[in-house]
């Protein structure tokens, strides 16, 4: 019998995504992991499961990551590296962030931040600012997420663009790749957006010297992973205001501890990792069908890569 | 020979729109309006003119309001009422309405107010909000502005209503008309934007009594004018948790008053009267134009009508 276990982290969460996994697939056991290794399993869903239990399951046929993101499978150093890994998207997920990045591109661009520091004070004054035609936009990471992003920007009138790893057209977006393609595409970019995976290649690439190439007084916006951006360069940047302000969705360490000097700083937004959410009831949905189609198949949708790291 | 004649209630930008015009409109003299009335204009361009003064031309053929509205002209009890009025919209002031009403109506969406009160305490805690196919937004006034904006909303995906007074048809938005249509068109309405126009008919519509009719924990955006609501009415609304927030672009009196309650209320956000902006550049070409095509046709594109209000 095929055997599907589930590990979050938290085992009321574990529960309620067996119960919704076992009515999406009859005639396949599901059941919470045992991170020791019992019984065998042939699928894992997981979110950042412990480093050496997935090893433990040898019959593992493939793991599930529950989310877009691949790198807190592919941290474990102990990971089966030749298993497929089926990423977690579907529309809510994307649609979700189209919403975050309308928002807090459009407030960056409408300069929400000042306009409420005046209302504290009780200041009455207009502020103007370009039409978006004019406010030039970028989004590095033109994956499922990112080209769902940059054409929801290209429809509210941005003027913009979009940075990939190889070369990509999205409609309305002007493309840029590579590492020869970055700095031309950073010196053009007055709202940045980062929607890029975490691999070895992206790690800390929000630092001082991206920073310096923007052009001064720019915004930024990490809604990808924590571990792309430098705090430290990040908060220099913007108390020396070569950056105006930056939206923060995703952090080195989560939940952000409440010591954190971005809970507090004016030019910084802070959201508790919630540009967007996978519901169990949708989620559960979308994994069950990557399962039952790698089951027939052998593969499915939307397989990471390993080597490749995304 | 033609004369046009300017009024906005500031000598320095009467001064920069006058040297824009004279240079639109070779053969037609551009001077500041004289509210005494000589020397005699054919064309006033006038942001709320003082009461009288435009019935002190009587050789004008058309009245410009550098604007949308024209309730800033139809206030001025002498108003000559058989002149025609031109409306100045053009596509940057439709463009900037879009940007406010998408950035201040994914705000309420994503519940930003609560986010922001989080960060300031430091306070991680993911907020779920419903994919926008679930939110269910309504734009009352569907003209060039209206029209617009519901149309952006439904491109983020909102399911989107519209209301005005006659039936219109916006593509990917349910259409609400009329007395009739009101009732139904609020019921379902979680985020209500108003961009009507400030008519007999329209003022003070924002009310206790249209509060009620809204979901519990709806929210309020006013980009139309201060005169659509009743102060005390969104307080008390908002204090009794029938509203969640207002976001609010226009108000009775403007500036607004430092003492203003509205300023420090915290659910609800203040803009000065920046929803929308006509450059003097951009305004002064479209109110050429205008002015040109009236000349020569005895019409012009964008013509309100004194009695209909608007
Ligand atoms: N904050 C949140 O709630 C949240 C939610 C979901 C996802 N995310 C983040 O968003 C990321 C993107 O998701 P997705 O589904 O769009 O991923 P995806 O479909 O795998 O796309 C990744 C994109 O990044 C580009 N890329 C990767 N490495 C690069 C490099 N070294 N240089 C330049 N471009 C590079 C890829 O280029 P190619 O097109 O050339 O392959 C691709 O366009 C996820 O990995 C996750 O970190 C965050
Ligand atoms: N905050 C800002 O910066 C800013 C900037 C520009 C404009 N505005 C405001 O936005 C307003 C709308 O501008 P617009 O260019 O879209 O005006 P418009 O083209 O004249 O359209 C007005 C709309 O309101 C509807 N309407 C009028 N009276 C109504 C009533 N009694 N009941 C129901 N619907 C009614 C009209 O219905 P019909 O379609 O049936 O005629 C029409 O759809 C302006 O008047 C101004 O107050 C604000």
């Amino acid at each position: 019998m095929t055997r599907v276990a589930v590990w979050l982290g938290d085992a009321a969460e574990d529960q309620e995504w067996v119960d919704l996994l076992s009515s999406l697939l009859p005639g396949i056991e599901v059941m919470p992991m045992d991170t020791a290794g019992a019984p065998d399993i042939d699928y894992a869903v997981v979110w950042a499961p412990p480093a050496g239990a997935l090893a433990r399951h040898p019959g593992l046929k493939a793991i599930v990551s529950v989310g877009a993101g691949v790198d807190h499978v592919l941290r474990d150093p102990e990971l089966p590296k030749h298993l497929p890994i089926l990423r977690t998207t579907g529309p809510d997920m994307v649609q979700r962030l189209r919403e975050y990045v309308a928002l807090h591109v459009l407030a960056h661009h409408r300069d929400l931040m000042t306009t409420d520091a005046q209302q504290g004070r009780a200041e009455w004054k207009q502020l103007v600012t370009p039409v978006a035609s004019k406010r030039r936009v970028g989004v590095m990471g033109l994956g499922r997420i990112g080209a769902a992003c940059a054409r929801t920007l290209a429809g509210l009138g941005f003027d913009t663009a979009g940075w990939s790893r190889s070369p990509r057209e999205v409609a309305g977006v002007a493309p840029f790749h590579g590492g020869s393609g970055l700095h031309d595409f950073l010196s053009r970019t007055e709202i940045l957006v980062c929607l890029l995976p975490l691999t070895d290649q992206t790690r800390d690439i929000l630092n001082a010297d991206l920073f310096a190439r923007l052009p001064r007084g720019a915004a930024v916006i990490n809604a990808g992973r924590g571990g792309h951006l430098v705090e430290a360069d990040l908060i220099a940047a913007l108390d020396k205001g070569q950056l105006s302000g930056a939206t923060l969705d995703v952090f080195r360490t989560e939940p952000m501890p409440a010591d954190h000097p971005f809970w507090q700083h004016p030019r910084i937004r802070v959201t508790p990792h919630i540009a967007s959410y996978i519901d169990a009831a949708t989620g559960a949905s979308v994994v069950a069908s990557s399962i039952l189609a790698f089951d027939r198949n052998g593969t499915a949708p939307d397989v990471a890569d390993a080597n490749r790291g995304y």
